[in-house]
């Protein structure tokens, strides 16, 4: 990290543990992905691709060209979890070989990757899947979906109100669009939660427990309502796991591979449904509107094996890497009272490790203090930093989002850009 | 095929291709697909599956019994193009392996699958691409379902009606599902194609051509309207290639990877916009509804890049076996008069192959013509066959559909099964 020009932070980085140290290496050592070698380790190309995709403050068609750390960009915005590439780089055993001949014809979802689901939540123990249905969808977006229209369609007659789908502000700002995108009669965004839900007023909140964007832990507040719970950040990386989630006939949880081994476009969702009628009613909608894609759940069962054997060596280097993150995050803020981080919850017993642990999510929810930094999205933006906006997720313009998802040594990069701005 | 008891068309199959002629298969020859293997040469079993998926009328865990066929069923419902099958498991060298660091974080449609399909349009010649995009979906369902959204917000203001979604009967029955998926206020089917389309009242029409499911040409019928043309079966296996087709403003074409190379499972489709406003539109609603998958799209730019190198050698293995269908088709049915197919549309010269060729469409567009048998589904479905009733198209019940893209081995099945029906 002695390119990050004038800022120490190394010391903080012994105890991140090393991407090539599960054991699963042993297994085929001949395979090596050198996906990064055309690009000077500084980013990577894909399979296919001509060209390199560079780290941040990197540039050139080789990423050799190193841009000033002051004028240079740093996108914390997308929320692409590319935290897990350096392991997966190094875990090359974990490639999946798939044969012309496989799957021709129409397919469905595959009961070998259900299967790896229920058993990586059986391994963190972060959720109960005994007894309930698992809902294969293309990203936990199509899931929600699914759920929306399932949930409407089961509360359907004559006289029933288009259903209200509401979530304590700050929210995620996908839901608002998902609600509005097919213009449907069935049902529409509500601004507020102030709801009370009955048989003719039905209403559907979706509460994101750790939330995004700040990571708070959050509970059903509407009286009656359906309640989605998206648990894309329940995962031992994120926050300490207190309990496994376990959810009746009116309730579901929805995950997603995409925050648990990095793969988001594979667009690989499930949500774990009580309810038969329910889980039915969203498989049929998904169904109809795309499909099941095969190769992407080919894929995800083989990189959930992977993590499996590895018994939990992926979500061990995630959680370093994570735990680090919030550290450099505390010690670099705390150095001016320009910005401030949001508060985490309690430490508490984390059940995965059996150790007491503090959140470490996957945002940064900063505050602008100072009356210069109004808009604090525009200000960061002028120091370089790209974060999403408090508006976006129903909050004040105060606010910005920033993303921690990033490759280690692009998040050293962003370390180094707050620091220039905290002192700016 | 003497494992067909009493049932003699193996005469017809002296002039089929063999699956492994092509000249691909020297560049690996260490490749070899076992995948049916397990099943006794009479099923497919897929990697990671647990059990053989047995062709028609074999069953057991190995697929080694062969049923009665006088009682076994066929399945010939479905539209599965498992016609491909054969000619991928000989051609192993097409597999594809993707490594575990591949498409972390989000990802777009890929640029080498966009050129991948415009190759293969240009080699083919049913198809100008030229200054006009190409918009990638899950399938063309999703092409459909995108133009629909996009067409019809284009239209929007508030004096606008919903706009009107017709095709001509009969039509492929996932239209009218599709127009009604979402209950949206922007669009709704019509029952009829008897409408005139102006601002007030935009009406899109979809023509499938050639049809779905009987094999004939369409044009666009309805004054004013938009026209989208669902040619997933204009490619030389199944129609002569008079012309490329080549479209305007007012009016998309749409494509499929499953009735090009069979693979339906891998939901790939993709529209032909010359507007870069809709195609623009069709791309947005694409990543809100699902977002483009990653391991699809390499897979799909790897088959095609198989099929370009091979020049033709895919595209005729399947027509040969269409045309050897065709013949066995039209053989049987003439041995009673219980059955008639429908009407092929002329010869014409076929500019893919230089010569004049007739259609062999992918379904058989059956009408039964005695008394005893006005519910034609029901009656072949008692004689085992498994078609998709005349009723599903909008159209009468003395009409069943067939369709004819099984393994080669379930369509001599089919015959035997057929040969019995009309005899019976």
């Amino acid at each position: 990290m002695t390119w990050i020009l004038g800022v120490r932070i190394t010391s903080l980085q012994h105890a991140l543990p090393s991407a090539s140290s599960a054991q699963a290496s042993q297994l085929f050592p001949s395979l090596i992905d050198e996906s990064r070698t055309p690009c000077s380790g500084n980013g990577i190309r894909y399979q296919g691709d001509l060209t390199c995709f560079c780290h941040a403050c990197w540039s050139g068609p080789d990423c050799s060209v190193q841009e000033d750390i002051k004028t240079c960009m740093v996108n914390a915005e997308s929320g692409s979890p590319f935290l897990f590439e350096d392991y997966w780089v190094a875990h090359p055993e974990a490639e999946v070989r798939i044969k012309p001949s496989y799957q021709e014809g129409y397919g469905w979802y595959q009961p070998q990757l259900e299967r790896a689901i229920r058993a990586i939540h059986a391994q963190v123990g972060n959720a109960v899947t005994d007894d309930r249905h698992i809902v294969i969808g293309m990203g936990s977006q199509q899931v929600l979906t699914a759920a929306f229209f399932a949930v409407s369609n089961a509360s359907r007659s004559p006289e029933v109100d288009p259903t209200k789908i509401c979530a304590e502000t700050p929210y995620y700002n996908s839901y608002p669009r998902t609600a509005a995108w097919f213009s449907s009669s069935l049902f529409e965004w509500s601004n507020t939660t102030d709801l009370e839900a009955n048989a003719a007023s039905p209403v559907i909140q979706v509460m994101t427990s750790p939330n995004n964007p700040d990571g708070s832990m959050r509970n059903k507040t509407v009286p009656g309502a359906f309640g989605i719970y998206d648990h894309a950040y329940y995962w031992p990386h994120f926050t300490p796991i207190s309990a496994a989630v376990e959810y009746g006939d009116e309730d579901i949880a929805v995950f997603t591979l995409s925050k648990l081994t990095g793969h988001a476009g594979s667009r690989i969702g499930w949500g774990i449904v009580k309810d038969p009628k329910l889980a039915e009613m969203m498989q049929t909608y998904i169904v109809g509107d795309s499909g099941y894609v095969q190769e992407n759940q080919l894929r995800a069962t083989h990189l959930l094996h992977h993590a499996l054997a590895d018994q939990g060596g992926l979500l061990a280097y995630a959680r370093e890497h994570m735990e680090h993150r919030w550290k450099v995050l505390h010690e670099v803020v705390s150095k001016s009272s320009r910005l401030s981080l949001q508060a985490l919850g309690q430490a508490q017993l984390d059940k995965w490790t059996g150790t007491v642990r503090s959140p470490s999510p996957a945002y940064a929810w900063l505050h602008c203090n100072e009356s210069k930094d109004q808009d604090c999205h525009a200000a960061m933006m002028a120091g370089g930093i790209i974060g999403r906006p408090g508006s976006a997720f129903g909050a004040d313009s105060s606010f910005n989002r920033l993303e921690l998802l990033m490759q280690p040594a692009v998040f050293e990069t962003l370390a180094a850009k707050l620091e220039l701005f905290v002192n700016g």
